[in-house]
C-alpha cells in the first residue's frame, strides 16, 4: 500500500536494533484517515469471505481493528487482553506468548463467550515481525475451534521471517507495508514489492 | 444517549462492588456501529469547538476515540500508555495515577512531541468513576499547555463523584449514560437524566 509506504519513508524512524518507530501515526498517535484507508485496503483483499469478526491484541490494534471493521459490516472487533483483571470473569482462552521486545512471556486471554466455532475470523494488528504474538491469537482461534479467514497487517518486518512462515503454513496474509531490509545509520528503509 | 443506555440494561451486567460489566459490547468486544453512534453526539455536543487532537488512553478508550475522530473531521487520536516501552523515547508528559481497580500507581506517559500548546483537546475515554485516570490526562494536557475543549465518556459511574468534580471545576464533560445507582441483587441499572 503506497500511502502506508510513503508515511513509513516520511515520519518513520529507525533505530538500532532493528527497531522502526511509527508512532507518529501508528502506534501512539493515530492518523485515523489512515486506518480508514488501511481498512478499504483489507475490505478488497479479503473480499468474499465471510468474516464474522475481527481479532486483535491490545493496545495498539484496536484502533486500527475498530476504523477497519467499518469496512466489513461493522463486524464486532473483539481485543485479547494482555493481563488478568477484575473486568475479565468467566471461561477463557489462554496462551502464552514470548515478548522479545519485553523479554518475558505475557498471557494472551479472550472471554470464551466471545469467539466461538461458528466464526470466521480477521485478526488484525500493526506489527508483524517474529510472529509470536500472532501465532498466540491464532492458536486461540484454534483453541475455540473458529476459522482464521485472514491475517490483516499494517507493517511486516519480511526480514523477521514471521509472516513467511505464516505464510507457507497456508494463512491469507495482507501485511499493507513489507519491509525487507533497514539501516539505522542512514535512516533509509526498503520494502518488498 | 439512549441507545447506549438500552445496551447497557440489555448486555451489562452488574457484579457486587460496584463493578458494571460491558465486556460484550465495549472494552473486550466492540461494537464499532455503537462507536460511531457516541462519536455522532459527542460531534454534536462539542460542535464549533477548534478541536486539534483527541487524548485518550489505553486501551479501551483507543477503539472508541479512533471512530469517534471520524466525526471530528479525521483529528489526530493520542493515546497515552500506561507503561514505560522501548517504543516510547524521547521527552514525555507524565503523572502517576492510583487504580482503585487495580490497587496500585500506574504512570500516564505521552510523548511531548505529541501534545503542544497549540492543541485544543478532546479527552475520550470508556468509564470515569472516581475520575483519577481522567485527571491524569488532564494534568498532561496542562502540563503541555494545551487546552481542554471537553470530555467525552461513555459511562460515568455518577455516584462515584468524578463526573460531578469535574462538572464543578469548570470541563464540559458530556457522559452518554450516567449510572445513578445499581444494584447487584437483581441486577438493575438506574440512569440519571
Amino acid at each position: 500500500m503506497l500511502e502506508l509506504e510513503e508515511r513509513i519513508r516520511q515520519q518513520g524512524t529507525v533505530k538500532p536494533g532493528n527497531v522502526l518507530k511509527v508512532d507518529a501515526f501508528l502506534n501512539h498517535q493515530c492518523d485515523v484517515a489512515l486506518f480508514d484507508a488501511m481498512g478499504a485496503a483489507w475490505a478488497e483483499h479479503f473480499q468474499g469471505k465471510p468474516i464474522t469478526k475481527i481479532l486483535t491484541i491490545e493496545a495498539s490494534g484496536i484502533g486500527i481493528a475498530c476504523v477497519a471493521a467499518r469496512h466489513f459490516d461493522n463486524v464486532p472487533v473483539v481485543f485479547a487482553k494482555k493481563a488478568q483483571s477484575i473486568n475479565l470473569d468467566g471461561e477463557q482462552y489462554v496462551t502464552q506468548v514470548y515478548s522479545f521486545t519485553k523479554q518475558r512471556e505475557f498471557p494472551v486471554i479472550v472471554a470464551k463467550k466471545f469467539l466461538s466455532a461458528d466464526d470466521h475470523v480477521l485478526i488484525i494488528d500493526d506489527f508483524l515481525a517474529n510472529g509470536k504474538a500472532l501465532q498466540g491469537l491464532i492458536e486461540l482461534c484454534e483453541d475455540a475451534g473458529a476459522t482464521v479467514e485472514g491475517i490483516g497487517i499494517a507493517i511486516e518486518k519480511g526480514f523477521q521471517g514471521g509472516g513467511d512462515r505464516l505464510r507457507e503454513a497456508g494463512f491469507d496474509l495482507d501485511s499493507l507495508a513489507i519491509v525487507e531490509s533497514m539501516d539505522a545509520d542512514n535512516g533509509t528503509v526498503t520494502f518488498r514489492h
